[in-house]
């Protein structure tokens, strides 16, 4: 599938394999997605991906400013005061990563359906 | 952020965030582009999505197939035959699925120097 002949999420040792399976990731939809209005803090973050846990959104912060998406403000205050924002790569997943948000809410009810159809027929 | 007013996958109890975990996830992007070449038996997915092991790319493919992504063709031959395509709903998948796959291989150079930055900090 590959435009990029150097690389191939396809080939198990491709190194965007790594890449793919981090934004490949509920957790990262959800953080990128609400990131999108914004910088944000913590406890806000928090709020706006409702359901996730301290620990998993910590784990999902910390790979993102790894690998360039996200980037940390801190302020030098008492107590310190830390924001995420999306970096300038982070911003270029913005629009894929909505358009599978989208695609969950826009199909939710054929998808619903469909759960119905196979699990009457198991 | 929800077009879709009775839907939001932003919370938590929402069925739309269920469907967004099946999507956002990269044994079901790599499936659905290994799909977009037409349909396929299990044998030569298993080869198109290399390093996916068989206990993983069954329960993806089950977990496709009960969410109405893909479809199964069984065919009455000793050995019995069956071939995996997707379907009309799991097609509107390809082009969305595919942009991360796009964008995993298009930007691993930056990542990969973001990871290199980001650890030579730690």
């Amino acid at each position: 599938m590959s435009q990029y002949p150097a690389f191939d999420v396809m080939t198990a040792t491709c190194p965007s394999r790594t890449s793919l399976a981090r934004i490949a990731n509920k957790w990262t939809a959800m953080v990128v997605i609400a990131l999108s209005a914004g910088r944000m803090r913590f406890r806000d973050l928090r709020t706006a991906v409702d359901g996730i846990s301290a620990k998993v959104l910590t784990e999902t912060l910390r790979d993102l400013e790894r690998d360039g998406i996200v980037t940390r403000h801190v302020f030098a205050e008492v107590p310190p005061r830390v924001e995420y924002e999306l970096t300038a790569l982070g911003r270029t997943l913005q629009a894929p990563l909505q358009a599978l948000g989208h695609w969950a809410e826009a199909h939710i009810a054929e998808v619903l359906a469909a759960r119905e159809s196979y699990d009457a027929r198991q």
